[in-house]
Formats: C-alpha cells, structure tokens, sequence
C-alpha cells in the first residue's frame, strides 16, 4: 500500500500520464502483460492468502454480516478462478483499433472511424478484492489505465492484488501506474475521484444503491451505473405452459442474488388458474416466499400467497421472494413492464410470433426476451466475454459492458490538402 | 403557443407517452410526416415570417446585438432552405431497427442487437428558430419525442413552426405531443427539464459555456454536451508548405464562427522562418488578428503579430484571431495539442507518413486530419446527415451527432425454452 500518501488527485494524474503508454501498446503486449498476471496470480497465492488474512483478522471485518465475509474471503481455488478469468480475458478479441466504418468522402477525404481506448476508468467497489483483478484486467485488455478504490476493508487484500497487477505490466514492458489505487474510505475522497474532469474519462461505480446515489449528487466526470434488475416473466396466454413454469423457476431460482434474475411474474388471467398452482407450488417448495394481487393469491390453490404492498411491485428482491401478479391482456403486461421494470431483462413466454414481436417491440429494456429465462443477460452468455457490470442506461452502453464498451471512437482523416470551400 | 400554462412535467410526461407511438411507427410514416412538415414550411411561410416579426419587434429584441438579431430573423430564403434540410433529413436512412450485432449464442438463444429510439430528447437553445425545426426533424427521424425549450426572445417564432410540425405528425397519423414546447426563460424550469429522470431520456444544450454550465450544476438526466472547439493546424518539418498554407486559411477563415475551424497554427522550427511570412501575410490581409509567441514573432516578417497569452492558447476565439506557435518536434506538437486542445478536431500538415500515423495515434481528439482543413468535420461532410451538433465528449457520441446517435440499443433474444444450468 505505497499508495495511501498520494491524493486521489495524484493516483488519477499518474494514471493518466501512463494511459497514452498503453494505449500506444500493441494488442500483444496488453495481453503479455494479462498472461503474466495469470501466472503471477498462481505463484504469489500465498502472499495474496497472507494478506487476506489480515483484512479478515482485522477488527472491522468482525462487524460483517455473512454473506459480506465470504464476498471478503479468498482462498486458492477463487484466486485459481481470477486467474483463468484473466487468461480468458487475455483471449478476447482486442477492441483497440477496430474499424466502425470506413468511407471515402465526397471531397475525397478518407475517414476510418477507430475505436481507441477511453482513457483512464475508475471503478468504485466494496469490499470484494476479485473486483480488483478483474476490472484491472478488462482495463489492460482495452487500453484504459484504471484508478481503483476498493473498500478500506479489504486493504490488505487489495493492495497485495494490485502489486501482482503492477509487476505483471512492469513485465511486459508497461508503465506500472496505468494501475493505480485511491484507497481511503472518505466520501470527500469519492467526490474528488468523481470530479477529475479532463484526467479520468469514466467512473464505474460497482456496489450499491447509496454509493450510486452519492455519486449522482457529485459526479461531474461521466458515471456509468452498473443496474439493478426488476425482471419480470410474463405468461402469455397462448403459451407452452411446461416452458412457462421452467422458466419462471429458472429466472426466479437458479441464482436469486444477481441482477437478472426475475422478481415479478406476471400471468395472462386467461391461463392463470390453470398455470399457477405449479408453478406456486415449484416456487414454495424452492423456499421462495410470495406476495400476489387478489387474482394470483386466489389462484394459488393450497399455496401461500401473501399481499403484495404497492412497494413489491417496484422492488429488486436479490432473493428468495417474488411478487406474482394477474394481467387481462398483452397490453396491461406491457404497461406493468414498462412501468415497473428497471430496464434491465424481461421475458415474455409465448407460442404466438405476434405477442412475442409485441413485447419485443414496445418493452422499453436493455434485453428482452422470447421464451427464455431472463438470467441469460450476461456479457459470457452474450458471448462478448468478461463484463464490468450490466448497464440499464440508454447511452454508451445498455446491457452487458464488456471490454468493446470501455473504448471510444476516434474518426481519423486522411488527405491531400483538402479545404472546404 | 397554447402549451405555455403546462409545467415542464406535464410538457415531459405527454412527449414521454407520445415517444412509444413515434417509435413504433414505421420509417415510411415517420418519412411521410418530414416530407408533410417541408411542404407544410413552405405553404406556411407568411404565417411564420408574420410570427418572427412579432418577435423581432418585441421590445427586448431590441437588446440583441447584430450577430444575435440575425439569427433570430427569418425570412423566405431561410424558411425554403429548412424545408429543404426537412428534406434531406427525411432521405436518410432509417436508424431505427437496424441491427448491429447478430448471432446464435451457445445456449441456442437468437440474438439481435437492434437499434432503438432513445424516448424523449429535450433540446435547450437560444434564439434561433431554425433550431426548433432542424431538431425537431431529426428527432422524428429517429423516431424520438422531443422537448424543445427554446428561448422566450423566438417565442412567437418557435411556436409557429412547432405548430407546423405538431400538424404534420397529426397529418401522418402520429401524435401531435411528440413534438413539445416548454417555453419560458425560468432557470428553475431548465432545472426542471434536467431532472425529469426515467421521463426525458436525454439533454442536448445548443447554446454557449453559461448554458452547459448551468446544466453541469443541475442535470441528473445524461446530457450530451455539444463541444466547444479549441483546434489546431500543426504544420510539420517534412510538409508541402504550399498545402500547409492553404489548409491553415482555410481552417481559420472560411467560417471562423464555428467549432471546427482553427483558433492556433504550431509550425516546426525546422521551416517556421520559411513558412510563417507567407501565411501569417495571407492571414492579416484577410484580417485576422494575430498573437503568437516570442519565436512565431520573431519569424512574423512585416506582419504584425502580438503577444500571445497564456489564455489565448485556450481560448476558442469563434473569430478572426489567431494564435502562433514554434514547436521543436511532433511530440512537443502533440504535447501541446493535448494540453490546449478541446478534444474537436486537429490536423496535421506533413508529407511523412509516421509523422501523420503518430499524430492521428496520439491526439486525443474527436477527428485528427492529416493534410486536410479541420473545416470538415461535420455530418454532412462525413456523410452522415444533418447533425444536431459536435459532441467532445468520449462516451455514446464523439463527433458529429446524427440520426444514429440519437439511437441507443436493445439485446432481442429468441429462445425454445432456454433457462440457465
């Protein structure tokens, strides 16, 4: 932790100095520079195990609940796991100079539209020190140097991650600052990284609802903000209704605590007396606790369903619990969609082309889909690779942000004396 | 102007509502609608120019300098020449639908990438009615709802083509209130339109530094700066100086009101004594103002050029002046660009081919010419259409913002009952 002398305003400039280094590096060093930091991660596991130690042997550390701790604790087979994730990351395609497009000007310009990294991206996280490795590894693939700040709590962990990360650019033949850590745990030092206007070009920030907001109030530098999901399946009446309840289940159960999994379902009325007792039932046994309309709880049979508050209908649960709800018609689901959904994923289950171009067309979200569970949202599944988070936002980037979604573009001229008349 | 008694929600919630209509409307009635909107200009014009009267012989139009009161003033040239622009606008191709990205994924699932409208735009600009129609077109294009809030000076103007639009949509069969007006010079009512987050989807300033100033402060909506251009000629050692010379007028004096022209020509020592006399005597018989520094000076000839200030290598001087700079090398030429300029547009006058690779791969701009006038960067000359502006910023738009921009994307995905293992 060499770092905690230097201001966040020193960490950002450094790593803007170094940023024109690796943008100018070739793919292939980039990924040398990854492939080591594959390799480093294995060899130095005990020194990382060490450290992380002590962020957990720490007095704070006591005051985590659970499931914080095991987010915090790191162990050979998850620093085993960071590493192959860096390897696959090294594999991917490179962004950098990919030609958008390329056209001869009427004035006889030549213009290519390349894409270049962004700059320096700073990313904002709790106390998760795979955070560290895996953005630091999404910026080297892409060209950015990255300004990380991690949570106080997990330090020593971060700072032990972070030095691998910088031998492993120093290796390569990289500047070593391209990787810098603003620790510190002060809001005042969160609204100084957010206002660096003109030194860093992105803040990610990866946790939840209060960090968004404080940035939101400070934030002057652009802020991409990784999603909540309110994911809703929908039960079209004309629909296979054995999909229905596999994928109902699926989006609800299969990974609860992330983004898109489904926290609304949604049945046409047309079908739900026939539908929900299932699928209630599945849910219960699953240990999913439910909250419905008057529709859905009567429909529910032998299954208990309680009241669902105005509040239910607009809340991202992260777990086990759904809201279950009766609609009259394509249209009413739509509207609850769009007026209740995050614009994350929403599902619709459907044998009709019709209502499945319908929900498809007029569902305002980053994903929607055609009879499959809304957990496929997911820059591996989308087969783009290792993502940053999954924006909800319509700019930049809507839906997974993997490494194409960390660079820019850059329209590049080239003439023979060319004036405009 | 009968929208002037509703509150910018109200103005925002009706676009908002009307924004599903537009963008599930098809190209051919979106189309139908500009092409309706030309004819209606032109049919109109009385009506319109008797409205700008109306404005001109307000007592506070009275204030304007010359510069403002001209682009206030309409006339019948004017009003063809924006039915003309409706025009071509319309003869785009459609943005909407496209796809970007398409492929089977390994769980089975289709996905598209598609392009989608982005909702409501809301454009905030000065007294220039021409803005109001020009914006409006280009967001019927895209198949977006827009908020124009335009300065209460071109009120009556500005309410007279908005009518005009309002009945070309209702002509076309589309909703008359995807096209609003929120009058009134309030800042309380900019304020207003910037937080109407999850209603307005985005926020473009058409207007000076007070303005986007003023909207940095409030804004939680994303906004789209339109930039402001501190741009360079650099003319280098192995260069054609006659090019050089023709490229750097051009850039400063063809239209030196706007962004993409020049405010600062660097020259290389190696041919400053050689190239300066020449172009700087072109540039004061046009009669630009010159500043420059101790070596530009020293090697000025007969011309006049005064002492540069340490601002006037950051001013963007949008008229006749011009600074003049010495540089020892292309790293000290690109040094400077990136620290003075504004991220617009920059060129590069030079015969040497690693001269001009290494500017284009190290200026950090949004267009880097090499021996081509910085003068073309703009959507019609990139070919892209009419723009609504030049964005300097890195994230969604850099460069001109067109049709496409005004676009974001949803991830469509058809599956056969996928769900996730």
């Amino acid at each position: 932790m060499a770092t905690t002398a230097r201001s966040v305003r020193d960490v950002s400039l450094a790593a803007s100095e170094s940023s024109h280094d690796l943008s100018a590096a070739p793919a292939a060093t980039r990924d040398a520079a990854l492939v080591r930091l594959a390799e480093l991660l294995v060899e130095r596991t005990a020194d990382v195990l060490e450290a992380n130690a002590g962020d957990l042997a720490d007095e704070r550390a006591a005051s985590l609940d659970a499931a914080l701790r095991d987010r915090l604790t790191l162990d050979d087979e998850r620093i085993a796991a960071m590493a192959q994730g860096v390897r696959e990351i090294a594999g991917l395609p490179d962004p950098v100079g990919e030609v958008d497009e390329e056209r001869t000007l009427a004035s006889g310009l030549e213009m290519r539209k390349v894409r270049v990294p962004l700059g320096v991206v700073a990313v904002v996280y709790e106390a998760r020190p795979n955070v560290t490795v895996d953005c630091a590894a999404l910026c080297i693939k892409s060209g950015n140097a990255i300004v990380l700040r991690g949570s106080s709590y997990a330090a020593r962990s971060n700072g032990a991650l972070a030095a691998i990360v910088r031998e492993a650019l120093a290796d390569a033949g990289l500047p070593e600052s391209a990787v810098e850590m603003a620790e510190g745990g002060e809001r005042s030092e969160l609204a100084e990284l957010a206002t660096q206007d003109g030194v860093v070009d992105l803040v990610i920030p990866r946790g939840g609802e209060g960090l968004k907001a404080a940035l939101r109030e400070v934030a002057t530098v652009p802020v991409m903000y990784a999603a909540s999901g309110n994911c809703h399946v929908y039960v079209h009446e004309d629909s296979d209704l054995e999909m229905a309840r596999r994928i109902a289940f699926n989006a609800k159960v299969q990974r609860p605590g992330v983004c898109n999994s489904a926290e609304t379902l949604l049945v046409s009325a047309a079908v739900s007396e026939r539908f929900l007792p299932g699928i209630l039932e599945d849910l219960s046994e699953a240990g999913v606790e439910l909250v419905g309309d008057e529709r859905a709880r009567a429909a529910a049979g032998d299954v208990l369903v309680g009241e669902a508050t105005e509040a239910d209908w607009d809340t991202e649960y992260l777990g086990m619990k759904m809201t279950v709800g009766v609609v009259d018609s394509l249209d009413d689901a739509i509207d609850h969609v769009n007026r209740h959904g995050s614009g994350h994923s929403e599902a619709i289950v459907t044998s009709s082309d019709e209502a499945g171009d319908r929900f498809t067309a007029e569902v305002d979200a980053a994903a929607v889909y055609v009879n499959a569970s809304t957990r496929f949202t997911d820059g591996y599944e989308f087969g783009l690779g290792a993502e940053i988070g999954n924006s909800t936002q319509k700019l930049h980037a809507r839906g997974p942000i993997g490494v194409r979604e960390l660079t820019t573009t850059k329209y590049v001229v080239r003439g023979t004396g060319q004036v405009r008349e």
